[in-house]
C-alpha cells in the first residue's frame, strides 16, 4: 500500500510517499511544496492545487492521510492554513483517492507510543522506521512522512 | 461592467450578479449554493468549486467580490469557511477572472455610507439600489449582492 502523507499549510506543504509492505515500511518520494509570499493569495493557491495534482496523478497512491487543523492562536495562519488545505482535500477528491484525517496527538501516539512525545522523538521514529540516515528537511516534510507512518500502523489491524 | 459578489461559506454560498452601467445598478442572477453536512468535507468542497466553475462560465463576470474573513468566536467555523474560501479563490482563479475582497465594515460603509449599519439598513439598500421589490433570500444571497454594490461603488472614481 502506498501511503501519501500531507502537512498542509500556506507557504511549505511537506510531503512524504510512503510503501507499507507487511510491516515494513519505505520512504518512496518525500519534500515540500512551496509558494512565495509575495504573490497573490488565489496564485498560491492554485500553485498548491497545481502541484497536488501533479504529485498524485505521478506518484499514484493508495490514499492521502493529512493533519487535522486544531485551534491555533494565530487566527490569520489558522485561516491561510484552512484555505491552502480545502485545495488540498479538493486535489486529492478530484484524482479520486481516500482521505484520512489524524490529529498531532495520534500521530505521536502511532509513531512513538505517546501522544505528549516531543518533535525531536518523532523525527528519531521517522528516521528509525524508514531506514534513513537523516531527518528530513524542512520539518514538514518530517510531520507528512510520520502522518503516513501513522496512517500505516493503524491500518495494520485490518489488512 | 459585470460584477459577481460571493459571501462565502462551507454550507451555504451566497451569490448576486450585478450590472454596473454608468451608477446604475441592476441583478442579473442571484441565489445560493448549498451542500449537505451528511457529505463528506472534501465532496462538499468538490461541489462548491464545480458549482462557482459552472456559475462564472456561464455569467461571465468581470469580476468576483469576496469577503474577508474575519476573527470568528467559533473557530471550527472560521476553518469550514476558510477552506471554502479556499476552493471559491481558486474556482476564480482558474477561470482567470480578477478577484477583490472587502471587509464587513467596508460594505457596510459603501452601500450604507455607516460602517456598523445593522443588517436590516445594508438588505434596505441592497432592495433600493437594485429596484428589487423583496429581500433576496437567504441573507447569504443579499450579502454577496451587497458585495458587488459595494465593489460598484468604489469603481465610480476610476471609470
Amino acid at each position: 500500500m502506498l501511503i501519501l502523507g500531507i502537512d498542509p499549510g500556506l507557504a511549505t506543504i511537506g510531503f512524504g510517499l510512503v510503501m507499507k509492505s507487511g510491516d515494513k515500511y519505505r520512504a518512496i518520494e518525500y519534500g515540500a511544496i512551496t509558494t512565495a509570499p509575495k504573490q497573490m493569495i488565489e496564485k498560491r493557491l492554485e500553485e498548491i492545487y497545481d502541484s497536488m495534482i501533479e504529485l498524485i496523478t505521478k506518484c499514484k497512491p493508495d490514499c492521502m492521510v493529512i493533519e487535522e487543523i486544531f485551534f491555533n492562536n494565530n487566527i490569520t495562519t489558522a485561516i491561510d492554513v484552512s484555505m491552502a488545505r480545502g485545495v488540498i482535500l479538493l486535489a486529492a477528491q478530484k484524482c479520486g483517492i481516500d482521505i484520512y484525517e489524524y490529529t498531532p496527538l495520534e500521530v505521536k501516539s502511532s509513531v512513538v507510543g505517546y501522544g505528549r512525545a516531543e518533535k525531536q522523538q518523532v523525527q528519531y521514529m521517522v528516521r528509525l522506521m524508514l531506514g534513513l540516515n537523516e531527518t528530513p528537511k524542512p520539518d514538514d516534510t518530517a510531520d507528512a512522512l510520520a502522518l503516513a507512518l501513522c496512517h500505516g500502523t493503524r491500518i495494520t489491524n485490518y489488512r
